[in-house]
């Protein structure tokens, strides 16, 4: 691609740097950004140069939060006992939104991943792992997504936390609740049938 | 989409203003930038933010440019007498990736389109009508896109141009280079019979 201008050349390539946005999508990105008003450019540029300087990581479960202490770490009615493992904020917002867990977090920050030199040093696991011994969890659920990536991570912390008194727990994969059977993937089907539960709980639970 | 953070909601809203951007996709973007050095959000608010401060669009042909006049119009090299209509820059971009074309171009800037608002006193057009006025042009190529919108705009600028002295013609529409028969849809088929060619012509072009 051949520009006639240097600040263009420059806005493009700065915008195919973000994943999944290829030198033409930026190039038609960059080129609504000049048709629109000169505040919306101000508003993006400022949105974004704040958030990455002033982000804070809550201490406690290392969400994204605007103050010290996260909104859900802090909230006095949310079990404390009760700590969900998640990859990221995107794992937090989802669980949120089902308005189903009333227990806290525990974001990782990613999984470990040898290809992408993404090791359990580069991850919140030590800070799991203290705060299991410390004694204030009674019970982990492992929600992390059910790839090669997410079983190893799984399995490390669950090696570190060998001996220490607390409950694992992996949240369970099955059908969708309307999906088709014969749509399903074998694995997904076998897990489903393997982990079946007592129709009496199911009823609890609908 | 519930957000923990202010910052991150405010940053994921304006992302999500671009064309194609959902909220999903622009917390997915948002999201990458925290995880990279601050230097890279640094760089792309900066060129955003320059680019659409410090644009100039060329004076004789309304294309994105650094300078008053931009590199085409002012190289002495260029047909001058040749202009090739065109919506915006990207077309710029695509004829001059050829290599085919030594003409220079008017950039409308858009084209008609009603529902969108868009009338002519929005696009280049009486810049266009003026240089024609003037003489300093002998051809017009239209190379807007065969819609009904590309059509309307063009037929709009053949009527203003109605008595003056300017030859004007269309790019070639029909099957790719390298497209099969069968794989063409039946207008761009229908057409490329329609406007066949002398043989010895493709010859000399191939």
């Amino acid at each position: 691609m051949e520009f006639s201008s240097k600040l263009l050349e420059n806005a493009v390539y700065e915008m195919s740097q973000l994943p999944g946005i290829g030198k033409r999508t930026a190039l038609r990105l960059v080129l609504h950004l000049l048709r629109q008003p000169e505040a919306q450019t101000e508003h993006l540029t400022l949105a974004l140069g704040q958030l990455r300087k002033e982000i804070k990581f809550c201490k406690k479960c290392h969400s994204i939060s605007d103050v010290e202490i996260c909104d859900i770490c802090s909230n006095p009615s949310r079990e404390k006992e009760l700590v969900c493992v998640v990859e990221d904020i995107r794992d937090v917002m989802a669980i949120e939104s089902t308005g189903q867990y009333r227990g806290l977090y525990h974001v990782l920050g990613g999984k470990i991943s040898p290809l992408d030199g993404i090791g359990p040093q580069d991850l919140k696991i030590s800070s799991l792992v203290e705060k299991v011994k410390s004694g204030e969890i009674k019970e982990l659920i492992f929600a992390l997504s059910a790839t090669m990536e997410g079983d190893t991570t799984n399995f490390y912390i669950y090696r570190q936390l060998e001996g220490l008194e607390v409950k694992i727990s992996t949240i369970a994969r099955g059908i969708g609740v309307n999906d088709e059977l014969e749509y399903a993937d074998e694995v997904t089907l076998g897990r489903s049938i393997m982990n079946r539960i007592p129709f009496e709980n199911a009823l609890k639970n609908s």
